[in-house]
């Protein structure tokens, strides 16, 4: 098995997302992440596996027996979130994933109370976290930060996990999980995650979520993907050239309305003007045929859901939200559930869960 | 029984409070708040119940038998505690209820940090908090905000209660809970509460605690009220309305001095000068004569007690703080066990903490 | 034994650290300490103690079944971390000694959020504490107010422990107890911690754990100590003071180097910038010559260690970090096993944890 240990920081960054992934693993459990920090280390296999964790979790979680297992498991642990990017609800979503599994937690959201201004490197800091922690859950603005990180703790004494919540405008690897896990739910018993077609809508160039969702879905059979949005943010071509290499059917359009008569699913994003190189400039976009509203609803198919990433604006009306098609709320807390199947996986408890009861 | 669901916000909103009342209960436990929004939805049997059952768990948390038992109560569930507004006391007085019932927390305490710069609404803020935990804690700068929220979670799938840690200048109710608490207690082995002379003291205009416990007072019978402070900061009518309304005995008067010689209970309050509305407004009020000092203290009869809200700033002389009518430092504590049995209470845990033991 | 409650605050204050002392012990359990405020409170005997009651807990931290001893242990006791000033290392570290024993924790950590801004008083927010947690672990930037505090406390009808985590330019006896425990696992099995050279090297003046260390190396026998710095920056004078009447061999030196090939440990600090009187003071200072890097390492002895309090700037070139004698990691998590004894001590849990298993 290929090991972090045995590899130099450098030529480690260099490699392709795909030749990363076994370096990521659990050494001592086969075909399980160590480190989360992208999308790319999940394939079809795992995200399955990761959902009927996540169902068996929250299944257990409506009784009390069942919940007090569930924290019982990892109740000998502690969890350090950093999240030196403001984010309440990628923060209070990780932290009840630990709470369900009984870890405990510290935090540091604010980089102001830190010891940063006392001039110590970013690498010291989270040297200093693996001290008194077990896992630690990074968020950052800085891209690439979280792999680096991975690589020093792999590479110190003290080698303990990373999972990535957001590492710039790239990476947010557990958003994604959530979304395919929503897709997984939603189709469940309707034929599964075959056949259909997802439509996302909205700020597709700058959207973290969308570029992961996009590449995840690949691992599916015939999902066609319909991409609405303005020209000046459009999905990059990155996204839609792994498409075309792994001869997925996609389509580029400016026309909601159209695209959702034909959705099985329609993703909504946000405009993501906080990484706007200057003031105001998506401002001057018109974004108005953009928006999930009444008529949109109407357009719906039956068996269709409307998803969102959260925090939205005005992209979907709030007259849709009590719609049983709506979906957003339940992908929220399905976030939840994911990220402690995912915490538990890495810990290695998958098999404990699975056979709990049985 | 009335249900939130049946009912649109704005015909809700319109009510008088006594009307609101049954909206806002248990459905499946009598008698019981499921929301707590303001004092006036505890009469005199509930406010004797939770007083009981605050007694018990604060019997019960001095042994390690018992305090394990409570924390074991309601150690599957999670609260959140969104403060908007400053507040450390109250913060960590309910922090420490959650605590002592085994309830993990998560907290939003600094809105900068909040996705709310993201442009995200409060409601949605709130349904964000539902989808992660089992009861929201709320403090809030903004009147109404907490009813709103209340009404939004029972009419949304996830129906968990909110819990009114304080919303705008008009209602504080588990303050008003604590200190009717703090008065049962003192007077448990003298007679109870009744037949007794309150005297509020201070900025009796704005604080929300003279408000709210004025009000509960009229539960209980003979309860005659002083009000004393300087014109500027004299109780509102609508305060004094109800009393005469209900036949309760009060005065207003600017003579504290004179006041405590007749008091069972002297309420002393803080000059609430962040709700100026030009700075500087309060300091230009003279409330040199509503200040308790060794003066004070030698006319306050040996019976009588002094509570304060706190924080205080020098209504109340430091001389004051070891006399053993100084009911504040109790009455801060007695905060915490109130607020543990209101909780307790919320999820339905009455019985079981009564019968412990037993 | 003497009692903080008969002793007026201003005669206390006066008296000499070491008559400080027995006031400050736990009146139930002999050769305690109640509060911990300054590392002049502990004397070999104490210090050999908690070193063998951090081994135990670190080991028995090891298994799940340790773990959840530990975590039993005061599981009914909570704690409150009020930092007031910035501090995320030694906070966490903290935090996790005390989720190791199962307390539950809250924290004021930015006092603009906290209640100070409406006027209260220092003694009134830590009353408030008192009332909520069973143990107050605080850090000031404001010299002797722990202090302060804990004579507060012993006077009040809540009496609860004070952990001073950092207290002005003065104390920081957490910090000291880490070192010397990392002096006595380093030198376990090499002869013990006796007849050796500590070398101090950075800002001597202003680091406190330099003057802490420093005063407890004195209760072991032989140990020799060098101060290496710049002259605006080497040891106060009544520092050394303390040695020469002890009859304890030190040295004033400018050549690290020289030292290093000397020394059993290098003991080297951070410029403390953050205390200049006027900006830029420090950086007038040519320090270049009092920083560790691989030239330095190799004159190092082939046993000696390399300690930091952390967080280091340049004082320690990365290029060490990974050499075996690099004890400032361990060091880091020494910190919190330490703490976890300290606080077991202070709570009586020494004897339980000490025969678990045998």
């Amino acid at each position: 098995m290929a090991k972090l240990t045995e590899i130099g920081w450098e030529e480690f960054e260099r490699l392709p997302l795909e030749a990363k992934k076994p370096y990521l693993e659990n050494g001592e459990i086969p075909d399980t992440p160590f480190h989360t920090l992208f999308a790319q280390q999940f394939d079809r296999e795992l995200l399955e596996r990761l959902a009927r964790l996540a169902n068996r979790i929250r299944f257990m979680a409506k009784s009390k027996e069942g919940a007090m297992y569930l924290k019982s498991l990892l109740c000998h642990k502690r969890a350090m979130l950093y999240f030196s990017q403001p984010s309440s609800r990628t923060f209070l979503s990780h932290l009840a994933a630990c709470q369900i599994l009984g870890l405990t937690t510290g935090s540091v959201r604010d980089t102001a109370i830190s010891s940063e201004f006392k001039g110590e490197s970013k690498e010291d800091s989270i040297r200093t976290f693996s001290s008194y922690f077990d896992l630690i859950i990074m968020r950052t603005p800085e891209k690439g930060l979280a792999e680096k990180m991975a690589w020093e703790l792999s590479n110190s004494s003290r080698p303990i996990p990373i999972l990535n919540a957001g590492s710039g405008k790239d990476q947010h690897p557990t958003q994604a999980l959530l979304d395919i896990y929503t897709l997984l739910r939603s189709f469940e018993n309707k034929g599964g995650l075959r056949n259909r077609t997802v439509t996302f809508c909205g700020d597709l160039m700058r959207g973290r979520t969308v570029r992961s969702l996009s590449y995840l879905l690949t691992n599916f059979e015939n999902i066609r993907q319909v991409f609405v949005a303005p020209p000046q943010l459009q999905v990059p071509e990155d996204v839609t050239a792994i498409l075309a290499a792994k001869g997925v059917e996609f389509t580029k359009s400016d026309n909601l309305r159209e695209a959702v008569t034909l959705s099985d699913a329609v993703y909504m994003t946000r405009i993501q003007d906080e990484w706007d190189e200057s003031k105001g400039e998506s401002a001057k976009i018109d974004t108005s045929r953009f928006k999930f509203g009444a008529e949109e609803l109407k357009l719906l198919p039956a068996e269709g859901i409307i998803m969102h990433p959260l925090p939205r604006r005005d992209e979907i009306a709030t007259c849709c939200d009590h719609d049983p098609r709506a979906m957003y709320w339940r992908q929220m807390r399905n976030g939840m559930w994911i990220r402690s199947a995912l915490i538990a996986m890495t810990f290695g408890f998958e098999k404990q869960i699975m056979c709990f009861g049985a």
